[in-house]
């Protein structure tokens, strides 16, 4: 098990994209900045899409300029959806990107209406055109799919070897939809970790079963040590507003700060982001320890 | 790892009671009746509590009895905080009944206003009493406490060895506050099995932080057979309402059948009674998945 874990902040993208009132700039910048205070080291502080499809998005630019010229060694990253995202974000000074390809066929149509095929062609030309870019790969729907069920190890590994071939720099296995299970996870990342051995892997599961921290517990026993996770809980898809988001990376830290698993994160000074955030920003905030609102011990 | 994991299932005790409005007796037992339909085979159905302190229990002589009448070989069993509450559960036909009595002084105080030896002066005399009950011990606090912090494993095996000189049938260890964390749980529950080897042993995990199934995960995995959870997550601490309850039995039953684990509860069958009891029951439905409420397919 990694004694050293690296969070991977998601909200500022995988959060906010989905939270309905704009984000004025500054605001984002500030509570960008109050979590790399709280010791967040590695950020998607955005996404570079067009602003018709998100406009949440469309500061992406002020934002990570901003943050970057704060925190000029903090990794700072975007996502990227096609060759302008990636040319945008190089303009904008960002050493890293990732771009999304589902696993399934159907889900990638759905997504970002392209074949899988088309989704690797334009990551081999991005590939290409940036070749000094540390490029990951979000493998959406790596676990299962909303309308092909679950994901094939077969199937997985065929993306992948494809991937590979292209040059990304990481594989971030997605649990878009939050069906991964624990022995599912510890079988598919010891096949791609036996597949790909020298591959970077990163996960990123969502809460929506209540999976989200035995998953990823369970990827971290299998030696997995980068996590993405959102603050709040925030995130997740916008037709659930019920469901739960994103694993929530103050409920993350709490239990591995707990069993003596370091994060380099402040848990205090996080939950206090977590609740500003709250405070200033209507999301759904699906993490459990920020819905704990009162101060009174319970004795229940 | 145990094959065959048995479900208590306690919402009809510790969820309902948490519930401001009256459920009708009648709705009462055609929930508990539902639970049983799809597949529950242990459950605890109310308590025999002073009808002043929690109004919702008031009918718990009927709930019970038209329960045991309708399925006589169903374990059902109450939970009883004296004498008193005892002796009505043996009138009423039960062969089971839990006392709860905190690891931390000050929680039990808090809870129940007895000092830890008078509670143990009590659960002796129950003992005595009757001594052909199944009478389990529900060991509150056995975890942590929000007075006194972290149990200590000493603190906790000393509390043990009294209850073992009682006589009392199984330890129920109770994360009464969900404060547990994984590492905790696979150490507490090795020790106790050392020192108790042929105690049978449950647990009882609330979710308020979000470790309510990596932590039933990992007992499970240290051989762990007997779990106690809550329709829809219902329950957990009135003073806390934007809390998360226990740990919810669809969202454990998920994971399980996921895994291979047979439960034997069929999952939408139960699924279906906790939207049912949702539907009529205003309560703190915490679990994860009775609150993904569309059939959208995600795609985002």
């Amino acid at each position: 098990m990694g004694s050293q874990i690296t969070i991977a902040e998601i909200a500022p993208r995988d959060g906010w994209q989905n939270v309905k009132e704009y984000i004025p700039t500054e605001t984002k910048i500030d509570l960008i900045c109050q979590m790399i205070d709280a010791g967040v080291t590695r950020i998607q502080a955005g996404s570079f899409v067009s602003p018709k499809a998100i406009p949440q998005m469309l500061d992406a630019r002020e934002v990570f300029s901003a943050v970057l010229e704060r925190y000029p060694t903090t990794n700072v990253f975007a996502l990227v959806p096609n060759m302008r995202g990636a040319q945008d974000a190089v303009e904008c000074g960002l050493k890293e990107i990732s771009v999304v390809v589902s696993v399934s066929q159907s889900h990638n149509k759905a997504n970002i209406n392209r074949t899988v095929d088309e989704s690797f062609q334009q990551l081999k030309e991005i590939r290409e055109s940036f070749p000094g870019i540390i490029l990951n790969l979000d493998v959406a729907t790596a676990f299962g799919c909303p309308f092909e069920g679950e994901t094939s190890l077969e199937s997985l590994l065929r993306y992948l070897d494809k991937a590979a071939d292209i040059g990304v720099n990481s594989f971030d296995l997605c649990d878009t939809i939050g069906v991964a299970y624990p022995v599912q996870v510890e079988r598919f990342i010891q096949e791609v970790r036996k597949s790909f051995p020298r591959m970077p892997l990163e996960i990123h599961i969502h809460d929506t079963r209540n999976m989200g921290i035995v998953n990823t517990w369970v990827a971290i026993q299998q030696g997995i040590t980068n996590v993405q996770t959102a603050l709040g809980g925030l995130g997740g898809c916008p037709f659930a507003p019920g469901a739960s988001g994103n694993t929530s990376t103050e409920d993350l830290v709490y239990m591995l700060q707990k069993n003596g698993v370091e994060t380099g994160i402040d848990f205090e000074k996080l939950m206090k982001s977590a609740r500003y955030m709250r405070s200033i920003v209507d999301g759904n905030y699906s993490g459990h320890q920020i819905n704990i609102n009162t101060t009174q011990p319970c004795t229940a």
